[in-house]
């Protein structure tokens, strides 16, 4: 056995012993606390910054760090190594906490429950409360209780095809004879069988509640609904812990197909945050844990693959194929969730290695798939995910957008937690004219809709050009040479941040995020172009994902991110992943025609497009190579609103 | 705690360490040691004799032992307790040992597959393995490896709705890349759905076995069957260890009602009964657990209960209701039971709380269910049961006989076992003319087949009259008092005998026998009546059950037992039970076709019929009051043919 050490984090007054040699990130944790990381601890990222108050450490560059901070104890705690006992400080810009604001709910319209009779969508939850009065058994009658159960189950809900779990059925005599006849049973839909997943003694009809979750690479939604009326009642969100081993699903993967450990150490950091997230909406509203009959659970594939613990590693290798995209209901207690013991998880269909669940139930909740017109999806997260079509068609695919919109790759990004510039005017080249933040405090950062407006404001005072580099001339005392040696301006001065640190944007930072926004706008029109279309024959371009509603479209469209279309035609779809799966869950039928929407959804291969490259190109100018196909923000620019 | 003594049992060399106080009994199933009882340790059947050789012990009475055997240290070890170390012999009647060889088989005609496709009855097991060779997967056809196994599975076996866990889910990736895709599903017939309950790499479709079960009160019988062409391989029967629990199906329910530690003692035992004959078959034939992959059983409702764990209370309290006539399959080794670790149980339906899985298995055996004629199929064990009926109905009858033909509730009474006389003739009323016994061991006892030749050849020599009653005149030197006060016939006597002890017959024993067949005559005469029917009525009346195809035909009818028709029309079937699990084990539209069997099945209830009474005490004389109805008896009786 190698010497073990204790490591004590702070502020948390977490600890944990380890061997010496262990990196300060797994220390931490095997501490339960959370840093940040974006590469998965390959040190290239400089996210994971940590402090070591007192002790020995090994490794690590210094590369991300300034004098002052290296002299202060600043380290990487993926490179770090521990070689003593030693007390770590982490900052806050290193947490990963905090709750992910911007995409916990879906848009109002698909929240409304009561419109849904008007889309031909019944309340019919995956799984129900039915209470039945039975009969009580008699020489005459004298079928099995199981027997009984079924039978008035059977007149009850039309059901016929019925099974029921051994210890359940143990324990149904005594239940049905303590409660005089009158029992509750809970049964959940698995296609063309009726699980009764529980019985319960009276009538509990009153507390069947679900938990719909939308699981993504960055943040974790649930909601909480109730099932009788398919109300929502409790929203909340926080951020996926897996970040501290890889901003991105493909670093995940790395990490998950290492070992056995690996893979259990992310199933259970997911498993966790949704036990967490559950348990702060039961506590809310004093339900108890039993009282959630079903989780419904949306994803794209490689969260829901981490989620199961299904292997996870041929989705990265071409041909990129998972291992199962249309799995059955499981038992939730079998995956670790803690709901009623006997409570039903249902993941929702993906489509392809790189097309989740979450873009099936988006097209679910947006109804797209009923229209004779033809729309467009647009999911922006790490992975951008589109799909175009209508009642005849569904066309999708991927692109590989980066993290940069979820505050990854960019020196000051941040999600879109408290202190992250949100929304940003710029008065001239040198001076920010106003911005906002998110919990209105202090900056310490800037999130993805923040740099959306920061590009496109940048351009509007021509801080940089079409092709995105910095023009020193227009701004010679804010715009100054990083210590990485490229240029960089300044956003806010320390003197004015949260964390008494530099807010900047770099010319590296611009890159990615012209190639973040280049990669999903080629998306769209090469898979458009396949199919012979055009923006202009879309009906709508449904906007949905990491920017929630708080975008601005007009600068999304002006950097050329979003296509230039009237704003009529251009709807904020917000959650539509979570709006899915709640549909899913409150409508069996729903529930079945996502594997139908999943079975005829085209995945079109960009990777072995000849065209995309040439197009990913073009669209990573501002806005576009080709203006004319933006010709609002031609019109803008031409006529010298630009600032 | 209280002191702890060892006892060690003889010949087993096995031993138990238990506190003072404890029964014998129950540290002798604490060692593993299975000892007979009749009455489940009330002390009242006197059959679980042992010999105390060395220590102390209280209890027990010596009403069962004779002078010389109480000085011998005879004790009942259902009443006698541990009070020091003990040294105790089991001796051999005393033992739950042996091979049931009367029941072990189905008869020829039910065992001969190559009838089955004149039956239309197509082979298509509950659990088939189903040899694929995939299309590996392609950036064209990039489907889950979930789907493309699906694809190819619904392609080969024509069924679409597939349901898989999630621990053959995890490992479905591996697998099919270390197999270059070509692989065999197991999959499981769940009614609507398909359950792919394994998956395994290359062709293991010779590998496909199954354990079919006939799990009796007494009995129990397991045969290895070969699902790719239905064969059956080897047949292989124990006795039932619960039998130390009682020798009924009334006093094991009372017995498991008690506590959850009784009712998991006798599922044990079951289970590891079952487990024994598993491994035997396993061993001679070769295979490994994993190659068995089904077990298809049937067997009373009781015993149905006792093997899933299911309360069996109420089964014995009106209105006689169990908690579950139709169980889904479940997983066997949830239940214990050691085969495929993924393979299933599928237990046969029931019909009430006496009519078990064994009478429906025995109606989908024979085919009485698809014929135009009126059969009568009486299963004759502890219980009594008995249906009639065609295409057109099917009624049944539950007659509690009693355990005097399983060797219980007489003197000398004993399972078919080795040193039991099976078959008998009495030359005169002072001497048996010869005698046959199971393994052509010296006689220990007799067995129900040699009671029933037994009680005609002493009705034929006029030792009995009509009414039962023992006739001291006509052999003055062989009727004698017992040292209970009642008559007995010495049967053979001690110095002929394999434990040097007389077998004898008593007025009680006869009293016992005539009531056990009085009441199976009775509920078929009664079922027949009810539905305004007589024997002559019926086409066939088939006998299976204990006797298997050793009983006397026409000393069973000259009792009074069956009824006199000609003996074309009456059919041994064998144990019809084990080859209807077997049918739906081969055969799933079999397994489902039962279901429907047992639905459309109505039970009669005898207790409440006013009639019954009346019969059973007509049917208790010898062969009836009434003798009109048993023309060829009558017959041999007034032509002096009785010897």
């Amino acid at each position: 056995m190698a010497k073990t050490y204790k490591v004590q984090f702070r502020p948390d007054e977490a600890s944990a012993e380890v061997p010496a040699g262990t990196t300060i990130i797994s220390a931490a944790t095997k501490a339960g606390v959370f840093i940040n990381s974006l590469c998965g601890g390959e040190g290239v990222c400089g996210r994971c910054r940590v402090i070591v108050r007192q002790g020995t450490t090994s490794g690590g560059s210094i590369e991300f760090f300034t004098r002052e901070e290296v002299q202060q104890g600043y380290i990487l705690a993926c490179q770090g190594r521990v070689e003593s006992d030693l007390v770590v400080e982490v900052p806050p810009e290193t947490r990963l906490t905090g709750v992910p604001e911007h995409v916990v709910g879906e848009v109002p319209f698909l929240a409304d429950v009561s419109k849904l009779a008007g889309r031909g969508i019944r309340l019919a939850p995956l799984v129900r409360k039915t209470c039945l009065q039975l009969p009580p058994p008699s020489l005459e009658d004298n079928v099995s209780d199981l027997q009984r159960l079924e039978q008035s189950l059977g007149k009850a809900i039309g059901s016929k095809n019925f099974q029921m779990g051994l210890k359940v059925t143990r324990r149904l005599p005594e239940l049905l004879r303590k409660a005089d006849w009158k029992v509750t049973a809970v049964t959940g839909h698995r296609g063309p069988l009726t699980e009764i997943i529980d019985v319960e003694a009276g009538d509990t009809g009153r507390r069947n509640f679900c938990v719909a979750a939308d699981i993504g690479t960055t943040t974790v939604v649930c909601h909480l609904v109730d099932l009788r009326d398919g109300q929502t009642l409790g929203r909340v969100a926080k951020y996926n812990s897996q970040a501290s081993f890889g901003a991105d699903v493909i670093r995940r993967i790395i990490f998950v197909s290492q070992s056995p450990d690996n893979e259990r150490a992310l199933r259970e950091m997911i498993v966790g945050d949704l036990n967490e997230l559950i348990r702060e909406l039961t506590a809310k509203y004093r339900l108890g844990t039993g009282d959630i009959s079903l989780i419904s659970a949306a994803g794209n594939t490689t969260m829901m693959h981490l989620l199961l613990g299904l292997p996870a590693e041929n989705i990265r290798k071409e041909p990129y194929v998972g291992a199962a995209y249309n799995p059955p209901p499981f038992r939730a207690a079998e995956i670790g969730l803690q709901i009623s013991p006997r409570g039903l998880l249902y993941c929702l269909p993906c489509v392809a290695g790189f097309v989740g669940a979450d873009l099936v139930a988006g097209v679910l909740a947006t109804g797209m798939a009923h229209a004779d017109d033809v729309r467009m999806l647009i999911d922006i997260g790490t992975n951008g995910e589109i799909i175009v079509g209508n009642r005849d068609f569904l066309v999708c695919a991927s692109a590989s957008a980066g993290p940069a919109f979820e505050g990854a790759e960019c020196r000051s990004g941040m999600r879109a937690t408290r202190g992250a510039i949100d929304h940003l005017r710029l008065l001239d080249a040198d001076h920010v004219l106003n911005y906002s933040t998110v919990g209105s405090a202090p900056p310490v950062g800037i999130c993805g809709t923040g740099y959306v407006d920061l590009v496109a404001e940048m351009l509007r005072v021509r801080l940089i050009d079409r092709t995105g580099r910095l023009n020193r001339e227009v701004s010679p005392r804010k715009i100054r040479p990083s210590q990485h040696g490229e240029l960089e301006w300044l956003v806010v001065p320390a003197a004015w941040t949260g964390n008494n640190t530099d807010i900047t944007i770099s010319q590296g930072d611009i890159n990615n995020l012209l190639r973040a926004k280049g990669a999903i706008y080629a998306a769209s029109a090469v898979l458009l172009k396949a199919l012979n279309m055009t923006f202009n024959d879309l009906a709508e371009v449904l906007v949905a994902g990491a920017f929630g509603n708080f975008l601005n479209i007009a600068n999304a469209v002006f950097i050329g991110l979003l296509p230039d279309l009237h704003q009529d035609r251009m709807r904020f779809v917000g959650n539509s992943s979570v709006a899915g799966a709640k549909l899913a869950a409150i409508c069996s039928d729903c529930y079945d025609e996502m594997f139908d929407l999943a079975a005829r959804t085209t995945y079109f291969e960009l990777s072995t497009d000849p065209t995309f490259m040439d197009q990913f190109v073009s669209a990573c100018f501002l806005p576009h190579t080709n203006i004319e196909l933006f010709p609002n923000v031609m019109a803008e620019m031409s006529a010298g609103k630009t600032r």
